[in-house]
Parts: C-alpha cells; sequence; structure tokens
C-alpha cells in the first residue's frame, strides 16, 4: 500500500497526474498523454498490417446491449449507469432544495439508455451481428476507448476512468486461438523493446460473490484468460497491463455471430491497459521522461 | 427535419457513423476519426504558439465539483450522473430477477462519486483554483474530453456523446476579452482555410426552465456567448461549430481563483465541437474523403 501510495503522491506532485478529489479518477497531463500516444502508435507498427478495421465508440454503450452481453451477472460491482434528470420545474426546485440540504439528490434521477462502457469492445459484438455472417477469413477489429469500472482505489493502476486498446478476432476457433497465441509473443516483444520486464499468467475476471468463484476457477481451468504482468506499485503482485482472452462462443451465441461456413463464431480479444503501461514506463524508468534511457526514448520516438 | 434524417442516414450507410440503437450514441469509423485527428491538428497548428497548459480529463468528474459549479441549477437536463450497483448477493439476485422481467433494474443502482463531463473545462477550475493565485499573465489551459448531455435526437450533430477541444484563458477582464477576440477572428479564418461558409452571431446557452428565460436574456443582451455557425443538416438554423464564452467572474468567484494582483480572475473559453466540424466537412465537401477539394486537403494534411 505504501508503494502504492507513494507513487501516486509523486505522480500528483510532478504533475504527472493531477488529483480531483475522487479515488480513481485523474487529470491527465500533456507529458502523460504524450507517453500513450507514443505507446499506442508503437502499438499501430506492429498491428497495422493486420489489416484490422479500426472502429472508436464513445465511452458509453447502449444499455440494452449491455444487459444482453451478460455483464450485470457477472460483474454488477464495476457497471456504472447513466441517469438523468426528467422532471419539471416543481421537480427541479426540490432537486435543488436536497443538493442544499446536502442529501442525496441523485436518488430522483432516471436511468437513461446509456451505460458507461465496461471494456472497449463490448459494443462491438452487437454492430457486428448485425452486418451478417463473418466474411471468409472471420472478423479482425482496433478499438480503443475510456472504460468505467467502479473500483475507487488509491492504487494509480486501478483507475476508474481509463482507456482500453483492443483488438479483437472472430472466427473459428483456429482462427481466433492464432491470434490470441500471436498477440501473447507479439506482447512479450513489445514490452521487452521499450525495456518493461514482464511475465505472463494464467488469469481470471473479478466474478461476482459466492457462484462467480466457481466461473473464476472455471476460467483458469480452462486457460480461457491470460495477462501480461508488470511490476508496478508492488513487487510482490505485479500489475496485469495487457490481457489475452478467449471467449469460446460466449459472444458468438449470445450475438449470434456466425463464421462464413455458417458456424457459431469464437472470439479473442487482446487488450492493451494504456493508463498501467504507461504507469509502468514511469516506474520503471523515472518520472522524468526526458532521462529515461535512449534505446526505450528512441523506440517510442521521443 | 428529413434533411437531419438523411444524413444521418447516409453517415451509416457509408460506415462514416455506425448505429447503435440509441439516438445520439454512435461508433465513429476510422475515416471519421481521421478528420477529427487532422482538424485537432490544425488547431494545434493555430493554438501552440499561445503556450497553452494541455490538461486531458477522463470523461467523467468529481460530483462535489460538478455541484459546487452550479451546473444542475441551469441545465438539469443535460446532466448525466454515474450509478453503481452496491449491494450484496441477495440484492444482485433481485438485480438479475428484476432485469429477467424487463422492469427497471437501475433503480437500485446507488450514485456514485462521479458524473459526466458536461463541458471539457468543467473540471479544469476547481484544479486550477488548488494552485493558488494565477501567474502573473494569467492561465491558459488546452483541453479535451468526451463530453456528456442528454439530449437524444435524430440529428447527427446534436450527440448525447461528442468530444470538445477547448482553450480558457483565465486572467484579467482585459486578458480575457483580448483571448476570445482572438479566437474568434482566429475560428473564422480556421473555418475559411477547410472551405467552410462561416457566419457569428450571439447566442444563449439552453437554460432550463422559466427562470431560464432571464438567464438566457441577460447572456445574450450581456454579449457573454458567441457561436460559430455553419449549415450541417438545415440552412435555417445552422450549426453551433464553435462557441466563445465569456464567463465574467462566474467561476473566479466560485471557486475561489485570484489574479496575481489578488483580484478575483475573469475567464473566457473558446470550445470546438470536434463531431460537428466533421460533419460540417462531410456535409460540404462530400462523404467520399478521398473527393474533397484538393486544397482543403491539403490544408488538413491528407
Amino acid at each position: 500500500m505504501d508503494q502504492q501510495t507513494s507513487l501516486l503522491d509523486r505522480l500528483f506532485e510532478t504533475g504527472l497526474l493531477i488529483e480531483t478529489g475522487v479515488e480513481g479518477l485523474y487529470g491527465r497531463s500533456g507529458r502523460f498523454e504524450n507517453i500513450i500516444t507514443r505507446f499506442e502508435a508503437l502499438i499501430d507498427t506492429i498491428g497495422s498490417g493486420d489489416g484490422a478495421e479500426p472502429i472508436r465508440f464513445p465511452p458509453g454503450m447502449n444499455r440494452a446491449h449491455f444487459e444482453g452481453s451478460g455483464y450485470m451477472k457477472s460483474f454488477p460491482q464495476l457497471a456504472g449507469t447513466v441517469h438523468s434528470f426528467c422532471g419539471n420545474e416543481l421537480d427541479h426546485m426540490n432537486l435543488l432544495q436536497c443538493m442544499e440540504a446536502g442529501d442525496d439528490w441523485t436518488k430522483g434521477q432516471a436511468g437513461t439508455d446509456i451505460v458507461l462502457t465496461p471494456a472497449a469492445c463490448y459494443p462491438l459484438y452487437p454492430t457486428v451481428a448485425k452486418r451478417g455472417a463473418l466474411p471468409e477469413g472471420g472478423g479482425l477489429f482496433d478499438l480503443q476507448s475510456y472504460c468505467f469500472r467502479h473500483e475507487p482505489s488509491n492504487d494509480p493502476a486501478r483507475m476508474q476512468l481509463f482507456r482500453m486498446r483492443e483488438y479483437v478476432r472472430m472466427g473459428t476457433p483456429d482462427q481466433v486461438m492464432a491470434f490470441r497465441n500471436d498477440w501473447m509473443e507479439r506482447g512479450k516483444a513489445l514490452m521487452a523493446s521499450v525495456g518493461l520486464p514482464v511475465e505472463i499468467d494464467v488469469a481470471n475476471d473479478p466474478f461476482f460473490g459466492r457462484a462467480g468463484r466457481m466461473m473464476k476457477n472455471n476460467q483458469r481451468d480452462q486457460n480461457l484468460k491470460f495477462e501480461l504482468l508488470i511490476p508496478i506499485t508492488s513487487t510482490t503482485k505485479p500489475t496485469a497491463c495487457m490481457s489475452f482472452n478467449y471467449h469460446q462462443d460466449h459472444f458468438g451465441k449470445g450475438w449470434e455471430i456466425s463464421t462464413a461456413g455458417g458456424e457459431v463464431a469464437h472470439s479473442a480479444c487482446v487488450g492493451f491497459g494504456l493508463e498501467r503501461i504507461a504507469l509502468a514506463l514511469l516506474h520503471h524508468h523515472g518520472l522524468d521522461i526526458d532521462k529515461w534511457p535512449n534505446p526505450v526514448r528512441k523506440t517510442l520516438g521521443f
């Protein structure tokens, strides 16, 4: 915990991140953003030859699609729904009085059609489903968006609003597994090229509750999720900076996505936690970017 | 209305924007994003000589700061609060049953400390206030973020989640007015350089209710808000693609920001509606970016 607080404090002191008064919600300085911009350009150089279709969804998604995804079954504690005031002028006066009195005025807000995006790929599946069967060779998509997870923490590597870059592959099990294996190798090489020590390990998502414990075990037993880990705020428990997820036919079944051959599509995704990667670079090479090792600076185009 | 629908339909058909099933919530294709990236680079070339401090806030802000801003007094209908599930396993089972039955499960969500950012500059004022008095010469900031406004519409120029680029100036009334006047001239020249017809007109914010009508009139009478208008979805009512706002001492007083000389700081901002500008370019030069006029392509670096 001390190491977490101390990295966060130093990030505030140097102005790399900006305090907002809410744990896990920070402003980013130009210097911090520059790291992410350059790292994303590096991802592009590796991924661009694959011909992925770039799509950028906003940080919110259709609530009906979110409900259809099953996210609330597995991770209810992390989701963020968007609510608005839908009343008249009298309701408005009451709201302001409630706020003035320091009471919880948000109780009067009504759920909208929008939920904050929990992972960059969630809006993709219903989009692809609408297009009909996948083309011969399957589908490959390049995504990035701000994502929300309600887990306030003083660990700077656990933000409530953070950016996730993702490649998503859809097709036959073979296509999808080959994609995931490729990216595990690429991920290791990519991180080595910027001087970061990594290990890859099997992992599980933070499924909710007692029933979730079984899902965690299943996910691990079947090797569905791997994470690329880099020490950031703790040396005993390194932080997941990339993840490599094989969904089997979960999204293909749920959204009725089929391969060109008419089978239920399998899917996999590789995700980059962009803020975490920036933090890993800052932790390992120091908070003064001008003094980072020359090979690292060169690789990132500084 | 027909023209709105037809532009939106054509944007879907060409794949420039991607339907999500919610009005005002769209995916962006790589081609659409490319327009915004290039236009932002153009803004940079104009603004970069001024030495603005770049800060990027995430699309959500501290609810306490939001409450302090007075936004709910003026625009309650537009705000989006973020709510989460905070219950136990039994609550979770009830939530899932509620969702299964098609009832409104969002009623059980609890307000978090986060509100969606209504305009890129809202998180800035409390941030600057914490630093103490402004330096000699005042402050100048460069912001961009996704913003939320709850106003579902089939007008593609009225999105619920959209990006706003902003420069914000803080200082003496003279400094702040000079900044705003400069940017009105720069804005006109900028839009002319990409072949867009503009007019600048006095404007008002969409203050809520009957009391809001007086605030609208005051704002207009005092010339506090100007908009740069470009025809997009309607020829009779062109769309605001930039706005130039003089806040007088509203934020300086509210957040206790003072000039180096100890006076209450005045502030002004210039905002670019990035999606609207992309739509204006597509409407005026056509949906096939490869066929845009050569001078426009050259200015944008295509």
